[in-house]
């Protein structure tokens, strides 16, 4: 059985106590083991200040973006390896460990190159100079400077490989060492991933270490200058939050939490219109893929009330199209959840709307897979439930089940009624509505801009184009506010300003236009 | 005795349940009663969320700049009344007593104009579309929304009218209500302006809220989408941050701490160069003024140890001028310390450094005060404190004391060295650095980029038109990383974020410029 070490100050640790088993979720193989106690963490910490943060600090962005091209490029060199590792390990069919991999890589490139063309500089302008003196000769210049501490990133299980890569981008190219965590049941795939960037050497010491299992007493060495970035569950987060070191300490804390995205159907759409047909692919995909197991996946659905029968049919037959079964079998388009505890949390879940909405598709998610025995593995079926009244169906907005399940609602149409629904998830990753109406947009955008992180307007001019609101571009900010956690993570160079201190330097205006390289 | 009521709601209410007494630091004179209980604070949250926040997202960023001009034009039109009231109740002399005034109505009429550039929008652009698709149709704008809920803001007592309104015009010209809580010590100030903008009737219903006396259960009615802005003690912020509440809800907080502010002399700079003088300048002022008690005062004085006996001799001279007494006197040029309260703090302090170092002037800070009885007062002294060898020196680095107290250091000249000095604070506000040479400077900055939220370099250039380090302007950042709570306010349109969500809007490109109104 391959045992997952850690990889910290620099060596391969295997560390000791029990095993976490980590198994093929769609036939409950174990695949490997991991051991989380007896692991150094302030030694790694530590080693991450003294040796990873001053080498990354002694290279300008530019050199820092080549490091991340690297990266990159490891990926694409090891990609039909790394995604037999993940249909193994994950539950995801091909298509699905593509857009883990590949999300990984674009992510990782694009930040090589925003970062070559921030330039070799060590401090980055922040706008321009300001006049603050009686004559320009007293300026202002704002910059940003690394922060003197180290990243931990804390990621989710459902993208070993892109979560990483989001975060860890942005870190290298602020400048900061990192010490990334993967949850336990996918870390094969983080695993690998850290495995052939040590193997090819393509980091400085320290700037790079893994921790595979618990976390143990990670936080307790938390200082104020670093940053933990979490992905995952409102109750984790909620819990490192608390956290009486990060309290004591006023560590930065970002994360990216529980969101119950919705997508909204305006009047002015016909379901066989560019846009409506856009708006069902985008709600099929978004519900299915990676069995629902995408922070950014559609979990509500607003429809004129006039529309909600058609919207429901035309779903259904989206959705009666998706085989479900072992995910190493070309034919399957659905795998199973990533492990037994998520397939419990998806079936209470499903139990819960169920109470309070009529069926729609799939009822409850019971299903027959494909390829595998009875009772083998961790699957539940695409499941569509349905309610006239959704301002009055608390189920529908208060609980994300993370799997592929969405709530369709019906509306009168009225765009800040509309709004008024999405606000009642209390904050979300994404909302997306489907329009062609720019009134109607514009009055929508308004009032759900304060309740989201991003808003994907689907509308027939860019239907051939679009990747649907689920993906997470590397341009565009990822992170919502209130339920979502009030996060913010890429969005270009705004994606650095985690890991980085924002400094006002005050002085002559010359000795400021030397220290930012202008 | 007059009682400060609070304006909850529309009216004033004075809330009942044991008095606070207000008095006049440098007689013990009561003034005022405070009373804190009684007060529905739900409902005051309420009456914000339902009245408030809908008037003022209702208006462009320029309309809200209005309203902020206004209050500005009202703090002018009260000046001597309000200047009077912060003599008698904050132990200000009248210089200080200007500098918080006029510091908030220049800040306020900073924020009027600056929204005013920002146009009639509602939706601000946050840089410019980017091509997402594979044509430029499908296109990315990042842009801020007004956070649909209530911004709480505590301040301290120190700057009663300022520290209001930097938070105040950031809050309104982004579009949130606000309910303010200034520290009853010296809420008279606070209270007066309130009233004055309230008789004016300068602001929609709901827009401005005023809690005199404590908080009571403000906090367990947060939700989500509001913010807590706090000013004040680095326990009080951890007590805020990690409660319940705000942790359950994810509330946004915002710190502005403890900070240990650095001033440093480089090795180039002659005491009787331009640069030397603005340097004794600088720390004689930013330890006196407000009789220390601002958070951008200077507490930790580094110089190379050839200069160190003829910086203290210059420094002491300096300091022996300034005679102490009551604030209401013209001939006083520094006043009592705030509370009683805070003179137990500052003495403690001060007991705390005499056991490390060495005395430079006024020995631990008895005095005898101008004009008041003997015994009558809270009145403490300058103090420097000096030691040769600060890095073993830890009550230099990690106590604030926050009266007219500072430590002078000796270190080696070298800019890496006096960074590592700087940083032994764990983070502040603002860091000053003397020298005309530029590649110290910039080795300097670099290094200490990170611990801090802005640095000052004083230079012979701007000698004769800077403010000192210790004066917060609106167009930079005010906020530090690390003891200094990890927050920012000001520095502009970057203030403004606080209170905003920043959403990233994904579609047709056309529809995005409608949209951001381009």
């Amino acid at each position: 059985m391959k045992i997952l070490a850690s990889h910290l100050a620099g060596a391969w640790t295997p560390g000791d106590g029990p095993a976490a088993v980590l198994v093929n979720p769609a036939t409950e193989e174990p695949l490997a083991h991991a051991h989380g106690r007896g692991l150094d963490l302030a030694g790694a910490l530590a080693y991450a200040r003294d040796r990873g943060g001053p080498a990354l600090r002694a290279l300008g962005f530019a050199e820092r973006g080549a490091l991340c091209a690297g990266l990159a490029r490891a990926i694409h060199a090891a990609r039909e390896e790394l995604i037999a590792l993940a249909v193994a390990s994950g539950g995801n069919t091909r298509g699905d460990a593509k857009f883990d991999l590949d999300g990984a890589a674009a992510t990782l490139a694009h930040y090589g190159e925003l970062a070559g063309k921030l330039g070799g500089g060590r401090l980055l302008a922040d706008g321009e100079p300001v006049q603050v003196g009686r004559t320009a000769r007293l300026a202002g210049q704002h910059a940003w400077a690394p922060r003197p501490g180290v990243a931990v990133l804390i990621n989710a299980f459902n993208f070993p490989a892109w979560g990483l890569a989001e975060k860890l981008a942005c870190a290298l190219v602020a400048g900061m060492p990192v010490l990334c965590k993967p949850a336990t049941a996918t870390a094969l795939v983080t695993h690998r991933l850290v495995e052939l960037w040590v193997e090819a050497g393509l980091l400085p010491a320290g700037a790079l270490q893994l921790l595979v299992g618990p976390a143990g007493d990670l936080v307790d060495h938390l200082r104020g200058p670093d940053v933990l970035a979490f992905t995952g569950s409102s109750d984790t987060a909620r819990s490192l939050r608390a956290h009486p070191r990060v309290v004591a300490e006023g560590v930065r804390v970002n994360v990216e939490a529980d969101s119950l995205n919705a997508a909204v159907l305006a009047p002015d759409v016909e379901l066989g219109s560019e846009s409506g047909q856009l708006f069902l692919a985008d709600v099929a995909r978004d519900m299915t893929q990676k069995t629902g197991q995408k922070c950014t996946a559609i979990r509500r659905v607003l429809v004129p009330a006039a529309r909600l029968d058609e919207v429901v049919a035309a779903l259904g037959e989206r959705l009666a199209a998706i085989t479900v079964g072992d995910p190493a079998r070309d034919d399957v388009r659905m795998g199973p959840l990533a492990t037994a505890a998520q397939a419990r949390d998806v079936r209470a879940g499903i139990d819960r709307l169920a109470a309070a909405t009529r069926p729609g598709w799939g009822d409850t998610g019971a299903v027959t897979p494909l390829g595998v025995p009875a009772g083998t593995g961790f699957f539940v079926g695409p499941v569509l439930r349905v309610t006239d009244e959704p301002r009055a169906c608390a189920a529908m907005h208060a609980h994300e089940v993370f799997g592929p399940v969405a709530t369709v609602g019906a509306y009168d149409g009225d765009p800040h009624a509309a709004a008024a629904l999405v606000a009642l998830g209390q904050g979300g990753l994404v909302a997306s509505c489907y329009s062609d109406d720019r009134d109607w947009l514009g009055r929508f955008v308004v009032d759900a801009a304060g309740w989201n992180g991003r808003i994907y307007l689907g509308s027939e001019k860019i239907a051939a184009m679009s990747p649907g609101p689920g993906t997470a571009l590397p341009q565009l900010q990822h992170g919502g506010p209130g339920r979502a956690g009030d996060g913010a993570e890429l969005g270009g160079a705004r994606g650095l300003a985690l890991y980085m201190q924002r400094v006002a330097l005050q002085g002559d205006a010359s000795h400021l236009k030397a220290l930012v390289g202008g």
